[in-house]
Formats: C-alpha cells, sequence, structure tokens
C-alpha cells in the first residue's frame, strides 16, 4: 500500500498580525509544522495551534527558523553550527512545552525557510540539526529534503528521517529544487502538479527540468494555507491521492 | 535538622555581552535559576549553563522572564494572565530542552524581576504562573516570595512550594518586602544579614522594619554573584549557615 | 470657518505580515500616524508609507510606541521617563531620516497605544514626550487627547499641540475615555458618532457618558484602516464634515 | 603635512549590559562610530555616547549593523540591497536625533561588522549604503575599507569617503585583509603595528603577507576600547603618530 503525509507550515501569526488559514488547511493536512517564535509565531499562537492540531488529529512538528522575524526566516545567517544546534533545542523544547500541556508528543522537526535551505547543502549545519533533535528526544522524525544533506545527517544519527517533495517545483537532475530565480522553477498547472506527486510516491520517479527521469523518495508532500486557493489545492491533492490508491496519513503511521 | 537552599540568578550573559561571575558563584548556592533567553540569556548561555550546573550537581531552575532584553526583565508589563502562561511555558521548554540533552532534569521555576514581583502581590498572574508549571510538569517546585500569592497560587493548584527569603532585605510586617525606594530597604551590614537568615531558617522569623517580630519561612535564600564581593558574601553565609547547624542543600532534598 | 484635521495610525505592517488597507484610507485623511518599528512597523514599511503620504500630501507624523512587537505596543510597561524620552527621539529620528530622504518634513508627533494612554495622565511621562520632539525639532505638532497630560505638557514645553478626539468613543464627564471595559465606552452607531464629532469640532462640546455636556477642543479626528466598512466610515466622516461646513486639512494649516 | 584620524566603535552597551572602557577611549580618538541600537546599543546608551562625544570634541558617526543583537552584528545576512539601504537610512536616523537635541552633527557613516565586511566586497550593497547616506545627508562622510567597494560606492554617489585601515590585521596583495582564519593574520606586536601604520600614513604604502609593498591611503585608523591593554595601545599610537609628524584629527577638518 501506498502512504504520504501532507505537511503545511501553520502557527505563522504573531501578536496582531495573522498569517495563514490555519483552521481551515489543518483539516486537510496530516502533518503541522508549527513556527517556534523566532521567524514568526509567539506562545499564544503555539498553545492554539497545538489545540487545533490535537482536535484535528494532525502529527505535530517543530518548524524552527533563525532569528529573524523581520525576514521571515528566509535570510541566510551564517551563524555556526554550534548556534544552529542551540538555535532548534530552545524551538523545539518550547514547543515541546505547549504539547506536553495538552498530552501531546512532538512527531517531526522541519527547519524552515534559509535555515531549512542551507542545512540541504551544508554537511556541518545538517548534523547540527540532526543532533539537536536526537539529543533531545531521539524518536523524533526529522524531515528534511529529499536526498538532501538534512537527510543523510539524520540517519546517521540514528533519527527516523522523512523525505520531502514539492508538487509545485521543477527538479534538478541531482534532485536538488531548480532556483526560484530560473525559468521553470515553478509548476502553474495543479493537475501536473498533481500527478507529478502521485508519480513521486507510487514510483519513485519524477521528471527533472533536463527531462531526465530521476529517482525520489517521497515521504511527505508540502502544502500551504495561505489563502483560499492554496487550500483548494490541498483539498485537491488530498483527493487525487486517494483516487489513486495513496493513503494519506501522519508521518507517524509509516516512517520506520 | 534545618535544611536550607541557596539560589543564584544564572546564565545572564547574552550574545557578545557577559554578566556574572557564573562559574564561580555556582560553586558555593544549591540551585541556579537560568534566564531562558527572554531578559537575559540566549541558547548557548543556556546550554552552557545547564553544563556547569551538572558538573557541580546544583539544582537546575527555569528562571522565565517577560520579553524585555533592554529593561532586563525589570519593568513591569501589563501582559494577561494568559499571555504570562504562556510565556513561561515557552521558557520553561526551552530550557527543558537543555536540560534533557544532557539528561538532567528540572527542579524548580523562579520567575524574574518584575514578573516575580507582579505574581508575589496579583492573584491572577500567580494562578497563570503555578498553572502553566503544573501543566508541563507538576513535579517541578515552583519557588516564590514567602508567603506570597505566587507561593499560595503553587499550593492550591497542587505543586511543591519554596518560600525564597532576602538576606539583605528589609521586611513590612506583613512579610513583603520594603520597597528599595525607602530608607532602610537594603540590608548592607554582611554580618546582621547572615544573622538574620539563620534567625529566619531555624526560628522561621524576622524582625520587621517597624521592630515587630513576624513569621517567615525560609526555605531558600537568594545570593548573587555580580562581582567578586557578592560571592565572598556567598562563601560566608554558606559557612556561617554550616556553623549554625544548618545543612546548605538543593530545594529537591527537603522541599515536599 | 471650522477647520479639523482626520488622522490615521499607518505603516503598521512588519516583514511578511501586512496590516491595513494604507493605500485605500490615506486618501481620505490629512494626517498619517506612521509607526517607527517598535510596535508596529519597519523601515521598508516606513519608507513606503512616507512614499504614499507624500503623494497623497498628507501630513507625515512619527507614531513611537513601546518596544513591544509582541503587544502591538498595547501593553503598559514601567519605564522610566528618560527611557520614554529617549525611544521617542529614537523613533521620530528614524522616521524623520525616511522623510528627509524624499525632502519632507515630519509635521507631528503622536505616542501610540499604551504610551499615549499612559502619558495622557501621567505628567512625568507627557513632559519626558514633549521634550523628546522640542530637542530633536520644535517646530513638530505634538498630538496628544484633548485635555490630556500630553496637551497640556507640550504646550508648557513651547510646542504647538493638537487636540485629538475619538469619534467612537464616549467620554467621562472630566474629558477622559470611557474605559473600554465599561458598558457604553464604544458608540457603534456611525451616524451617531459623526453627528457628536461635527458637534466638537463646532462647538466645543460633546455629551459625556452621564448626559453633561462638557467642552473638548478637537482638532484632529481620529480614524481607521484597518478594513473595508472603517474605510468606508472615513469617507462618510469626510463627507459629512464638509456638508456641515467644516474644512477638513492636515494640522500644518491651522494649528498655531 | 601629514593628517589622520583615529576612529572606535563606542556605544556598544545595552540596557543592563556592559561593553567597552567608552570614557577612557573617547580621550584618545578623533572619531566615534556609534553603534545605532540593532546590534548594539539602545537609545539611552545612544544618548549617553553623544554627549561624551561632544564633550571631548570627538567626530560624531553612525555606526549602523544588521539586526543582530544576539550575534553582534558579525553574521552575514542576505539582506537585500534595499533592505539594507532602509536599515542604514533608519539607524543614521535615529542616532542623527540624538545628535541634533545635542546641537551636533554626524560626520560620518562606518557600517559594522558584518554589513562593513560584505558591503567591502559586494558592489550592490555598497551603493545601497552610500545612497542611503547620501539621500538623508549629502555631508556625512561614508567611512569604509580603503579601496574597497564601499569606498569606491561612496565616491560614485557624490559622498566623501574616509579610507579606513588596520593597524593590526596582515593585508592581502589586492588591498583586502588577510582573514583572521588564515595563520598571520593578526599583527600582535604593538611597535610592529604602529609602524606599518605611521608608513601607510605618510607613504601610502604597506607590505602584503606575501612581502610586496603595496598602495593604501590610509584616512582614519581602527582602534579598540575594549580593555585596558587596547587603551595604552591608542595612547600609545596617538603619541608615535605625533612625534612622526603626523597630526591626529577629526576627519571632517581634512576629508574633501
Amino acid at each position: 500500500m501506498y502512504q504520504v503525509d501532507l505537511n503545511s507550515d501553520l502557527g505563522e501569526s504573531f501578536g496582531n498580525y495573522k498569517i495563514g488559514l490555519d483552521e481551515e488547511v489543518i483539516k486537510y493536512v496530516t502533518s503541522a509544522n508549527i513556527a517556534c517564535g523566532w521567524h514568526a509565531g509567539d506562545p499564544l499562537v503555539m498553545e492554539k495551534t497545538i489545540k487545533i492540531a490535537k482536535e484535528q488529529k494532525v502529527g505535530i512538528g517543530a518548524h524552527p527558523g533563525f532569528p529573524d522575524l523581520m525576514g521571515f526566516g528566509r535570510r541566510n545567517i551564517s551563524a555556526s553550527p554550534d548556534e544552529v544546534k542551540a538555535y532548534v533545542k530552545y524551538q523545539l523544547g518550547a514547543l515541546m512545552a505547549f504539547a506536553r500541556a495538552k498530552k501531546e508528543k512532538i512527531q517531526h522537526v522541519k527547519p524552515h525557510g534559509a535555515m531549512y535551505n542551507m542545512a540541504a547543502k551544508d554537511k556541518a549545519l545538517a548534523k547540527a540539526i540532526a543532533e539537536a533533535i536526537y539529543e533531545v528526544d531521539e524518536k523524533i522524525i526529522l524531515m528534511g529534503l529529499a536526498n538532501s544533506e538534512m537527510v543523510k545527517a539524520g540517519k546517521e544519527i540514528g533519527l527516523k528521517v522523512a523525505n520531502e517533495v514539492f508538487a509545485d517545483r521543477a527538479y534538478n537532475p541531482d534532485g536538488t529544487l531548480v532556483s526560484r530565480k530560473l525559468e521553470g522553477a515553478v509548476i502553474h498547472d495543479p493537475q501536473v502538479a498533481i500527478e507529478r506527486v502521485i508519480k513521486m510516491v507510487k514510483f519513485g520517479k519524477v521528471m527533472a527540468i533536463n527531462g531526465e527521469e530521476i529517482e525520489i523518495k517521497a515521504d511527505s508532500i508540502c502544502v500551504h494555507g495561505d489563502n483560499e486557493r492554496a487550500v483548494e489545492f490541498v483539498k485537491k491533492i488530498r483527493s487525487c491521492l486517494k483516487n489513486a490508491g495513496v493513503e494519506v496519513t501522519a508521518l507517524s503511521n509509516f516512517i520506520e
């Protein structure tokens, strides 16, 4: 049987600032990446997001980022591996407190934005993140870009890992994402995006931007809840996956 | 047998900024209140402070404060009880991650500065703090000003509580601290301060500023490590307590 | 001839977070209170807001607040007058740089949220704010709650001052605003609100919550641009004022 | 006649955190680079530093940095040129307010840490910084690494520029600084450092790390005030320069 997880970044509101249709999109995903107050989110938002994740029986994940609220965690910061390791522990721990208060556990950690992208390629950062998680709770799953240094580092440390794929992004022949700065990087046709994902999940393959077919492992698909259209896409991909014989279910149900 | 804890605020450095002779004073105290990154401290400092606390076998405590690094957490902020509850969970959780990574547990929580002072008098804030701790880990001890609303709230919620006393501060007849703005608020003579503390620990009494003898419970004595003189005082109070037949030991060894 | 200013808080977006229909509401107001990056706003938002204010020929004002992005500057902070004085200088100066770059001048300063409310009643804070402005540029107008300590302090220091009134708020017999926590504090009927404002502007009077008619000076009316309905109200109040023979014009055109 | 400026980074304390012997070192330098609250400094510290700079008749400079207090502005952040331009305006403006309040003008701007290093090599960032200054006040001097992109960008925009040299750092044959990660990057012998500086000032030459003699323009020498030894070095370099016939004087006295 085919299984895949649908994950979305949630809990990105901050104080008086609201972002995302969290209460809508959470009905259709199986894992939530919850911001931990550094690049987005605040303690009240974290508490509320844990609550709705519990109600919807969605896997709870920490979504740590760089200390850069002004840049939404999307700017590279040349922090050392030791700094990043401590930042991940801090943010993971903060979210764990809210989970414990609701008798819930953290299912996974997925770094956010620039931290995610840097650690996909940088072995030392990837290792620092994996170690941080392992030292805090070795049962937590590390979610990273499929085939990336982050996934490799997680396995080496002894963590369970989840390979994340993107429905709407083109891939290079080496399995990395095509830079958003290049033409063709984003796949705009929802139907094409969904067909690509189904192929990744069922056959472990995707056509790279040069036409070559490459191998890719798809444990979780990243989806968005920023606006109504995004939520519609999530509903659609979910039903298409089901129709294609793929069970959509949280990581903790199948990652070993 | 008489027993008392000596506690000190530690881990208050931040980034390039250093405060406190942590590695000196930690040798002489039995409990460390570790800043959690909001009014002081940062993830690297928290990690290092947990490490030296473990080495010295000192009780590890979270020292949550208001989000006010510029004011060092000493300024009242009219945050709601729900906000403060979430802030305490967040900071406690963050520190717990560093403790878990070192196979250590959090012994106690002592709010910092303005949060401590406000919650000493404000029932709703005190209850919010006690609930935050209880929901995250009901075995953690809440340390608050002796006889304060915070100590009462902790007991009502079902937490173990520790009454904190100040060696160098005068008390009002109702057991509250004399405001620092008033004359006589601070006791400058170390010998007098130490004798007052011994009396508090052994006889549960202290002379209030009006000359009246009042009852006070002393589970922990607050000491400082800001400078060499402060560290000398800690050494002295520790040896005087011992000579007076009082065992100086961490809260977890005697608070029930 | 009757004259009044319509002011609105603008530039409250921050990084990836958007608040307010700034580009809509700015067409109908005559003065903009621009957040300065402490409780809301960031440098890019400040730059853009100055740009649209210049295009619409709207009076440019600094809107300094407490260092509390998480609380949107709405929480009281027990900062000292010296601290608040320095905070106002800092934020005013930051906005002045963006104004200078566009060959524009700062017309006024209106403190935000908790700073505004505290300084309306606290003489020392009010004086600190007035001094900060005077020391940086004595030609800037200080906008404060009508009849408040802030307006008095501004006059005493030698600043031009603007009395601000609220269309949708009830007044106490002493001219202060009825607390939002009390029933009747907010006037929900737009027509009633507009009639009250016209009476304030033309006759210098308003009916207090106890039915008593009190004196009030109305130099500027606070309006909002948070949502479409708020913008509709601004359009309406503007046209009603015009029909009632009141010219709606920026503070700098009539405050002496 | 030979002339050179001695500059030092000042006003780096923050809240309860103290860094630097500002009141000592300011007696011996001729220009102060004052932190503006983003990587270091706060409004009260800025106010006080302007005050002592005025008393000592030292040229007042803004020292803007990245929004990274935790990293002391020393970590690269991949901010866009537009962001950096706005950040420089913001911080420069904030400092200008404190200068205006003391009837002082800003003499120069010297970016801090990672912003300084990145803009030394990155044309777009260098241009963004130069434009920010020019748009706010075209009379301000831009101080940057001698021969760097920052100095070039300043000249192209139409600003006066000051070439900064480092007494204790080795140079590559292309005039850039030898990375601190490499052996020989730091010159530890104070006498050697001073002789190198005198040669740079008088003859416009310095021996690069490979033994080659290269051309370098020295308008200002960077010195430190972190500790007593650093202050001693400043006194010594000042008297050696004088003995070598070099006048030590603020930038504004000789940069055209």
